[in-house]
């Protein structure tokens, strides 16, 4: 029997391990279910004071469960919340509500939000020795986020190489990037990922508002992709 | 009397203001005193679980304190300590015993720390409209560490423009990237930085070991410089 069989053996039961960014939202949610066919998940949560963010370590350990994950970390980054600047931790500013076809920067934006999250998850993937970040940013039908843009990631991978030890290999996987709400719901579906234990209203830790900008993407989504959302909501205003 | 005068007046009045990375270390406090030149300072701190930490904090609120620094901001990044992999956070790594001529990342890298700082620095930077960063990275005569590289402040550079508010500029600058350390105490006394309230000590917060990499690399600089540390040792081994 040549040598090579106890090598793909090996692979095959431990498949490399990959960081997910994962909020408790949809999107992360189906990202963990894509990364979750081909490697071992280490799940990363970052708490940055947001005004959600019980019921979203709620929804991030429930799906980190549902994986059997074993590499949890949750990251406090409560400096964003200090620093202020978006309604998303804000008390004192209002959260929005929908506008679907706003394309300025929202009231949500965290001030550079996505290289802080990046940042601990680099320094992380480089301990644990994982090969791969798995972000669930979405440029397309969403936000006008100007650090959800394919071209923020691309300039991220070049700091990614540049600022860790030279044998350091981490790749910044964004394979939901280009698309549309309703496309992710049904990849999702279509890979099983829990989507009745995500969360990803803005405004409410009960029953989710059903207004909010968050709210109306992702209750477009499943009207657009002909699917019932399984999680309660206030209020299901029709956003098709 | 035409109007520009007036808005020379104001310009004069307000300098533009600058965000400085300040450890409480005699680079970062070399920096400070640079942009002190030109800008208002906003000084930002980062705790990252350092084992000397109590100690740089109190150096850091001196050295603001010099400065009349209003714009302070203390964050802290634990999620560096929680990962560990250095022997700067992590009290089961030792501290390697001074070596310089080491060509190898030593032990006290901290995975991926810059690009945390910095990412931090950027938020607080595009809220209180700060349009330059300050950071005491040293390249030349120090540490092996791959963040500390100019190339690797060229990438982040590109992440802040793509990764911010269309209408927000901020420039990183690293103004004594390319300095030995005995250039770097030379010009800290030219532009009288207050030295003497600068800690370096990665391993002691009471007089500083003197035997550790930064302390060695310190004490080998003012012995360089031909001048005389002003901070207490525990032993002052001769470097040079």
């Amino acid at each position: 029997m040549p040598a090579c069989y106890y090598r793909t053996m090996s692979e095959s039961k431990y498949p490399p391990l990959a960081i997910v960014l994962a909020s408790g939202g949809l999107d992360s949610c189906v990202v963990a279910a894509l990364a979750h066919e081909t490697h071992r998940l280490a799940l990363l949560h970052v708490n940055y004071g947001q005004r959600t963010e019980t019921r979203e370590l709620q929804a991030f350990n429930e799906i980190a469960n549902h994986y059997q994950v074993r590499h949890r970390l949750v990251v406090d980054h409560k400096h964003l919340a200090q620093i202020g600047g978006s309604s998303l931790t804000d008390e004192t500013l209002e959260v929005s509500a929908a506008d679907l076809d706003n394309q300025e920067v929202p009231s949500s934006y965290v001030p550079f939000r996505n290289a802080n999250l990046l940042s601990a998850a680099v320094s992380w993937a480089e301990v644990i020795r994982a090969g791969k970040i798995f972000i669930g940013a979405v440029h397309e039908d969403a936000s006008g986020y100007p650090d959800c843009r394919p071209v923020f990631y691309e300039a991220f991978a070049k700091v990614i190489e540049t600022g860790t030890r030279p044998g350091t290999r981490i790749e910044l996987v964004t394979p939901i990037i280009d698309q549309s709400k309703a496309g992710i719901i049904r990849l999702g579906l279509d890979k099983q990922a829990p989507l009745h234990l995500t969360w990803s209203c803005y405004q409410s830790e009960a029953d989710a508002c059903g207004t909010c900008d968050s709210c109306a993407f992702r209750l477009r989504g499943f009207q657009q992709a002909g699917i019932e959302d399984p999680i309660p909501y206030q209020t299901r205003p029709d956003y098709v």
